[in-house]
């Protein structure tokens, strides 16, 4: 049985790792007879076109949503608000309106105000990425067992979130609803805090006296390799997030601090016991994440190793 | 032709990660006629006569280095002293004696100490590891392509530094040659400072409000879960890391504070121009590992994904 798929014409403004992912899964799935993309570079745009992986690729936004059912900002938080703007007067009625923004409160307020009431808008967040960006690092496969949030705003059409909720199914994700500002309290501490870390250690290192460059490089795979993979995401995609979700970013960023200054005391002290105690508890957070398939059992995150060769004989 | 092993017999004290791993890939690389290993606990050493990886597994240190012509001590960093003390009188004149410590400056005066001058000392730290442990854990091919730092004390015979260099090669390792106290700041930075980051984020995920143990974990693929693989690391090795580098890691946690002042007020103050400079630099530093071979090329360390199933049809 050849079911007809849930929708028309789906919209992808914006064609980086998500929007590509999103493009490629879809297709792969079934789930619009057209897949329109645009993006803000002629360059981008060319390069979708030669990938061949949507039905065309067009020059404006407005082009793009034109007779779309699903239109997806796959942009930058920053662009979300101007962009809702631009295509508010070429949407079709009944259109649903959807981003896969990192950040909920500000942008759906942003958002919000100009879309029009005909549109049915359900943000979302997959929770998903790799540190690759642009059209040729997406793939099928990203959302596979990820968590996609969605965060309607109160009064939004049932119907419409349903939809929504089985597209993101389809691409193989797991989908939760909730509020705007949980939503970003939560990815404060499970993606914004992180990276800002990891910026912020990969930044500190690329600038000590001491310590040459090259050293560091060499021997990062004592530890600090791992940070350096989240601290090449996209500059842009981040600089946004945390312009967009200052609060809870400082009031995660104020328990990190207390607690760091709490293992330094412990440090300055000699006090083992509390060391000890800190670093026996912490292993179990990363057994319940490999539990319940949020990240891989095999050791060094199934790093790939070479074979050591037999000696000469 | 089959060249005669290098060491006649090999004594292995401590049998957890990288213990295990050097008596695998010493006997697959045919480097001594003997490996003889011991562990302080009854239970590992059931369990690695069990393993059937070296030749004889014995109850006391003095046992396993008498007649040794390689020993390597694969424990904690906090225990190296008193072992040292503990098998001096039993070393056969001439042995090499190392060690595989992550910390070098304070463990090398202490097993200096007590070790016998006719035995040539010749501290190691092989930069490698998983966030595995126990006498399961170790694998062949874990010092492939990573580095082995040496720090022989001044006066060390250099045929001992030689042999020992020659050692680490033959296990796929590169060997690079410094001071201890170089050792013990570049490996703050490398190593020491990214774990006591990571069980710092760890700890403060797990005891928010208003963000629940359950969210933090399904929302972990957002970031947080690479910080999560470093801090299920082995907790009384890393309380001795801290216990015994801890001049080198608040010198360079002072320098990590203030780079994160530095951010966080770019935060407060909206400044995106200085995020986007930040967040754009640090990509060169992942770029530049993965070029010299010490990260995978592979988005997302090459994690495995699974197969979007076509649509039932």
């Amino acid at each position: 049985m050849n079911a007809a798929p849930p929708f028309d014409k789906i919209a992808l403004i914006g064609f980086g790792l998500i929007g590509g992912s999103i493009a490629r899964a879809a297709r792969v799935q079934g789930l619009a007879k057209q897949i329109v993309a645009t993006a803000h570079s002629a360059k981008t745009r060319a390069r979708v076109s030669e990938l061949g992986i949507v039905d065309a690729v067009v020059e404006t936004n407005a082009e793009a949503v034109a007779d779309a059912d699903l239109v997806i900002l796959c942009i930058p938080v920053g662009a979300c608000g101007p962009v809702a703007q631009e295509i508010a007067g070429h949407l079709k009625p009944g259109a649903i309106v959807s981003d896969v923004g990192s950040v909920k409160g500000a942008v759906v307020r942003d958002m919000a105000l100009h879309l029009p009431r005909a549109a049915h808008f359900v943000p979302a967040h997959p929770v998903a990425g790799t540190e690759h960006s642009g059209p040729d690092s997406g793939f099928a496969e990203l959302f596979i067992n990820r968590w996609c949030i969605l965060t309607p705003p109160e009064g939004t059409d049932p119907d419409a979130v349903e939809k929504l909720r089985g597209f993101w199914a389809a691409l193989g994700a797991r989908v939760e609803i909730m509020t705007p500002d949980h939503h970003d309290l939560v990815l404060a501490i499970t993606s914004h805090l992180p990276h800002l870390i990891a910026y912020t250690i990969v930044g500190t290192a690329d600038e000590l006296e001491g310590v040459t460059q090259s050293e560091v490089l060499k021997f990062s795979a004592g530890g600090f390799r791992d940070f350096t993979r989240i601290a090449a995401s996209d500059p842009i995609m981040w600089r946004d997030v945390f312009l967009t979700n200052k609060d809870a970013v400082l009031e995660m960023l104020g328990t990190f601090n207390e607690d760091l200054s709490k293992l330094t005391r412990a440090i300055r002290r000699g006090d083992g016991e509390a060391l000890f105690e800190h670093f026996a508890r912490t292993r179990a957070i990363r057994r319940g994440i490999v539990e319940i398939g949020q990240d891989s059992a095999a050791p060094d995150f199934g790093r790939p190793h070479a074979q050591l060769g037999k000696k000469a004989e």
